[in-house]
């Protein structure tokens, strides 16, 4: 196993179920129907990180029993994608062990306005987050896996998804928040074998991709294996799953994908 | 029944069980000490409200089926009092419903830092939260309650607690941060029903009371009724709770309070 992906929640802004919702999805009982804010977790024999700490990422620890995160990598600094940062306080208890958060500048900038208390250096109590800015500005490393930033259009904020390549594969790209893959960006995901996107609902939406956007976008591209993200409570995944092409399906909360 | 009050978390700041804790506390099966970050809701018969919004407030909302909250109000700006803040949205869905907030004007200003897209007037999207603050300098109400800030001291930041009374009868406090009540909130809570206090464990720290530090406080002000609160996984609820003297208890996630 070069590389495993575990999806810690596969949700929209929201989560599923929503709040003072009544809909057959939010009141039904499929586990893969119950759906936390978008984030991964991925393992390499050399490292661990995860991507974005939304809400319910210490939640998402513990119903994964995830022991080890080295580094945090963020897509963008909408809140169902930042506000569990400060959790990430459990994986530098140790004297002087700091996080190394990656993330565009734009991001950083906005994880510092919100945790400034992280950030400042005045508060060093053991216990508390020690996070190491490291900002984007191209493909960077991660033990052996080769990270690279795809910018895409998700309305006013900055955003990217990722592809992660080891030994010149490019094993998988990760984009859970898009309305538009923009043309370079599309050309560097040619020969993804696994891609993960945003595919919302059926219904157009301002800033994420619809089922039919995604569709096509995977046409495209034509990976080995394509699973839909970021899924609102409109989508019931036992009725909507097999209507899918082949070779596409919907995530939900707890898959895992290796790659060997 | 004039008020009733829930408990929806009971914990520290990391929560209970804590990410990569295997004690025997945060691995054991009792409910009662599985503990989500410290907030109650407040239900009367004219209003309902919850105090803090930390980082499992979605969370508390479908566990407890929350459908109705009027308005939020803070005891202070540490994370796990107010990363769940954003996720007040599900209330002010309905066109021109802002949500009031209220909290000192430090703790406000530090919403507004870290929740700036809610604030700046920008962001009018339905589904987006809509809040409308409200500076604490004094007593207040909300619907037939008196609600009485009382300053405590709690590390560097500026921390209240409540006072909520009806009908001229002081029905609870609420201290869930707290190292010492300064003496012009000890003299306020002269005559209350209820007291909710920080007792984070045994041990001492410099920030929380231990249970020493907040049986001190119960002696003083000898309510009806006193309920531990923001509890440590040092303390195992059913070896603790059997120990305290008489009208002292640990409370618990669900425990529900209610005054004639």
């Amino acid at each position: 196993m070069s590389m495993q992906l575990t999806f810690l929640g596969t949700g929209t802004s929201v989560g599923v179920p929503v709040i003072g919702c009544d809909c057959a999805v939010c009141r039904g009982p499929d586990p893969k129907d119950k759906r936390l804010r978008c984030s991964v977790h991925i393992q390499t024999p050399e490292t661990a990180w995860v991507v974005d700490t939304g809400p319910d990422f210490r939640a998402q620890c513990l119903r994964g029993n995830i022991r080890r995160i080295d580094a945090a990598i963020f897509t963008h600094s909408h809140m169902d994608h930042v506000t569990g940062f400060d959790e990430l306080r459990r994986f530098t208890v140790e004297d002087g062990h700091f996080m190394p958060i990656h993330a565009t500048p734009e991001c950083l900038a906005a994880l510092e306005r919100m945790f400034i208390h992280a950030f400042n250096g005045e508060n060093r109590y053991r216990g508390y987050l020690k996070p190491f800015p490291k900002a984007i500005h191209g493909p960077f490393r991660l033990g052996g896996t080769t990270i690279t930033p795809l910018p895409v259009q998700h309305g006013k904020v900055d955003t990217i998804g990722f592809i992660f390549e080891r030994d010149g594969k490019k094993l998988c790209a990760y984009i859970p928040d898009c309305k538009t893959v923009l043309p370079d960006s599309m050309e560097a995901l040619n020969g993804v074998d696994t891609l993960i996107i945003d595919a919302l609902r059926h219904t157009p939406h301002p800033t994420h991709m619809n089922f039919e956007e995604a569709l096509a976008v995977q046409r495209e591209i034509r990976p080995r294996q394509t699973w839909f993200t970021h899924i609102q409570c409109e989508i019931m995944h036992a009725l909507e799953d097999p209507r899918l092409p082949p070779g596409v399906n919907i995530a939900y909360d707890g898959l895992k994908l290796a790659w060997a």
